[in-house]
């Protein structure tokens, strides 16, 4: 069992995401595919009017403000839009794909943190009405009653709350934490970068490999959304999964050159 | 087994309606939930500069022209907002819905029609680029497979066409359609109407009772999106459905209302 993730962001040739995936599919490979849809998701939200907002935690990690109009644009780029594009590719396909997110079933399931710190102007803030959290439980059941009749999961954010609140999760650490729940043999975390860079953004300074019991060394090297990929591969090493790769979402056949050890590989 | 389909025009009360969803559930009822979006999906598509256009066909039946972007749209309204909006009333009412298109596990499967005979002007003319079909096959494996795994289906357009392709289809028909092949006790078809006025718009005049084996012989009494309900209700009866109830959503409890007889009961 193989989780993939891919990310969301411009360069990434989802058509080429999902041959790849059916080829391998058809050979009898199981997989689960995780999705992000965040570029798309500013895109709309501009065009209707409720422009994205981004903040910045004290420790450094970005990421989305998540009001409840936020919460319902990102939803409908992310379940609608983004997943059922990429299900209708699967089924164009012959590859049976059942698109869920973590709502559905509680495949996602976390505490809702309803305010965040936030660093804006040198200053600390706490922000309130925020729809955000943390995977900490997987149904793993549901997932596994799919891939087992024979169907490929397409799984996204977001998950749900105890209460059942809809939350924004980070995909990468969804996928990690789905990933370790599964005991997957590897997890594929493919971008539009070629890994971990050691000068980024030189992709000469590809890190091809970081031991298991050392990939928090290494966040000094990672920008941005790179953090959370970090983050989650740790999280996924520790929580058992075989492999970790930090691949390249713009290659031509991007799911088996990752397999085939291209990108960061952590192990 | 009951399949609820609620439609998605002004003044329908979802929360009304998964309460009482809920509370049957509770009981040890099985529901399979099919909604509509179509009026939210008007309201995006105007904001994102792509207004809907709707078509009347030489027979008299209204339908949304779906070009690929309009399609974007319906399923980021269908799939996205409507969908996981639902699903997560439902988490927070502790029943464990999952939200899935026809599209996931090929659940709605039809022809894909791409052109669509359309009045204009007094003229009939032939417009291309159409993405709407008629369901024709069911996944009835997919929805027992939740439903025996204690999970409630919560459906909704689009299709996929037997080539792959996202197709657009009346949610009342794909209802119909379900409960038939699900071999449904009752099909509820809930709007924003009291069911089927003999002098519409004059509540008043509702028919309480179509026999069977006549409803087509009511279709004349039927205005705009009501001659889809009608249709299906006889596609649904023919196709062995027990009862089907065109009820009224905006009332308290509107699937115990609808299931105790109040509406249009054809059987």
């Amino acid at each position: 069992m193989i989780v993939v993730k891919v990310g969301g962001s411009a360069g990434i040739d989802y058509g080429a995401v999902c041959a790849d995936l059916a080829a391998l599919w058809e050979e009898g490979r199981r997989f689960v595919l995780v999705h992000g849809g965040s570029g798309e998701t500013n895109r709309v939200a501009e065009a209707l009017g409720h422009p994205p907002r981004f903040v910045t935690s004290p420790s450094g990690y970005t990421s989305r403000f998540t009001d409840r109009e936020t919460l319902e644009i990102f939803e409908m780029v992310y379940c609608g839009k983004v997943n059922k594009g990429l299900v209708e590719r699967f089924q164009r396909l012959g590859v049976n794909a059942v698109g869920l997110s973590g709502l559905d079933g509680r495949i996602f399931e976390g505490r809702h943190k309803d305010s965040v710190r936030a660093v804006e102007n040198g200053k600390v803030k706490v922000l309130r009405g925020d729809h955000t959290g943390t995977v900490e439980r997987v149904n793993v059941g549901l997932v596994t009653l799919l891939l087992d009749a024979g169907y490929l999961p397409v799984l996204n954010p977001p998950a749900v709350s105890y209460g059942g609140v809809a939350i924004n999760v980070d995909g990468d650490r969804a996928a990690a934490a789905l990933a370790a729940a599964l005991g997957a043999e590897a997890l594929l975390l493919l971008s539009n970068v070629p890994g971990l860079l050691r000068a980024f953004p030189d992709e000469a300074s590809l890190i091809r490999q970081i031991p298991a019991d050392d990939v928090e060394g290494y966040l000094e090297f990672a920008q941005d959304r790179m953090k959370k990929k970090v983050l989650g591969a740790a999280e996924a090493v520790r929580g058992g999964v075989g492999r970790v790769v930090l691949g390249d979402a713009r290659a031509e056949r991007p799911v088996s050159a990752a397999l085939a050890g291209a990108g960061t590989v952590v192990s």
